[in-house]
């Protein structure tokens, strides 16, 4: 495994809790402001969205790639509408859908990050956009070398372009970079295209609703328990 | 200019003393291997092929875009030629190039940046390629939020997508975002397009053939004499 020189992190759900983070966020300031509704389900629905919101982009030509952001934007009106949520003015929704930048990171995230950035080049391979992504680090304090995304590739995960294109923008082959993620398909795709891969479990990351990705369900060069035992095994 | 958020800076020249580093790197390789040449020749006519290299890109569609890298390994093998350096192997052309990965910083540069990122994203924009960039990073303990380049816009400064591009991949405009740059011309570019501008003199740049840019020729917000004394103007 001397060969591996970058690592690349899946983002929601492998180094921060989208879903305790937005329900806590959006909670507290609906309380505020004293709008009522279930922000649970509004979060849970809006994570269910995000599948369909992608494969509609994917069918369409590079140059109408439309960012994370935007989709997110688009299919928050109508969950809200649909969970009997109202009195948003266009602001709240921006501010919902800028909640996705502020995310809490799980806690062996950030000393995980930092340990393996002394020895790899480290990155977010994220369908987030650049936008959220850099705020989110500045946020966290997520110590990325650089941020990829599918908004540079022009292609969301698991097209791919996204894996292929981040070996090489970085002048790597496939071989030389690693994926990191909690879901077993995101690594599933990274390994077909040559990538190396490593798994970490996430059991939480959907709350009551986990329903997969409990364990490692695939030839992964490493399966960890966190990002801490990530680095003890990559020797940082 | 509170309205500031983000500080786009120019690399070579700027950041990194790329000529006194290259001579260095070359002249002790050199000797190692036994290879007579004028790496002072080499290093100045290199950097005297950068410009037209890229005029020749600029006038192409973005889909033929080339990356700094490759323009520079084309360069150097006729340069060599002319100036009399012989005996070079493919390898050894490669190693020259990626000397351009491996610049070491001015003396204010990682203390300055590190302090600017408290308070502001920090990215280069450069035309570097982002491998280069990256590499040159984790070499010269650059502490980079992200890593945007020409390349990412498929457009060489002073090419107006560049500078746009870096804006609108944040989420801002053009005027929440700061150029910074030793390159008066580089600035003048990035103003006419609405971006706020930092002057920071690097004198020495060129050695004995600096001709320009001795001292900020322009209307720009900030005029520092180093990155230190901009975290001073900007309260980091």
């Amino acid at each position: 495994m001397s060969e591996i020189k970058a690592l690349m992190f899946d983002v929601f759900g492998t180094v921060v809790d989208w879903r305790s983070s937005l329900i806590d966020n959006f909670t507290a300031w609906a309380a505020r402001k004293g709008i009522k509704g279930d922000w649970t389900a509004l979060v849970d629905g809006w994570r269910g969205a995000y599948m369909p919101s992608m494969d509609v982009i994917r069918k369409r030509p590079e140059s109408d790639f439309v960012i994370l952001d935007d989709l997110q934007r688009q299919s928050i009106e109508p969950l809200a509408a649909k969970l009997g949520i109202t009195g948003l003015s266009p602001a709240d929704f921006d501010y919902l859908t800028k909640g996705w930048h502020s995310l809490d990171p799980w806690p062996d995230s950030v000393s995980g990050l930092t340990r393996l950035k002394t020895k790899f080049i480290i990155s977010p391979l994220s369908n987030g956009n650049v936008a959220l992504l850099t705020n989110m680090a500045k946020y966290a304090g997520l110590p990325w070398d650089l941020v990829l995304s599918a908004e540079v590739f022009r292609h969301y995960k698991p097209d791919a372009e996204t894996y292929l294109g981040a070996a090489k923008i970085l002048g790597l082959t496939p071989g030389q970079v690693m994926m990191v993620a909690a879901h077993n398909n995101d690594l599933a795709a990274a390994q077909a295209l040559g990538l190396k891969t490593a798994f970490v479990p996430r059991v939480t990351e959907y709350g009551p609703h986990q329903n997969r990705d409990f364990k490692a369900d695939g030839n992964w060069d490493y399966v960890v328990t966190d990002f801490n035992d990530l680095a003890d095994k990559l020797g940082c």
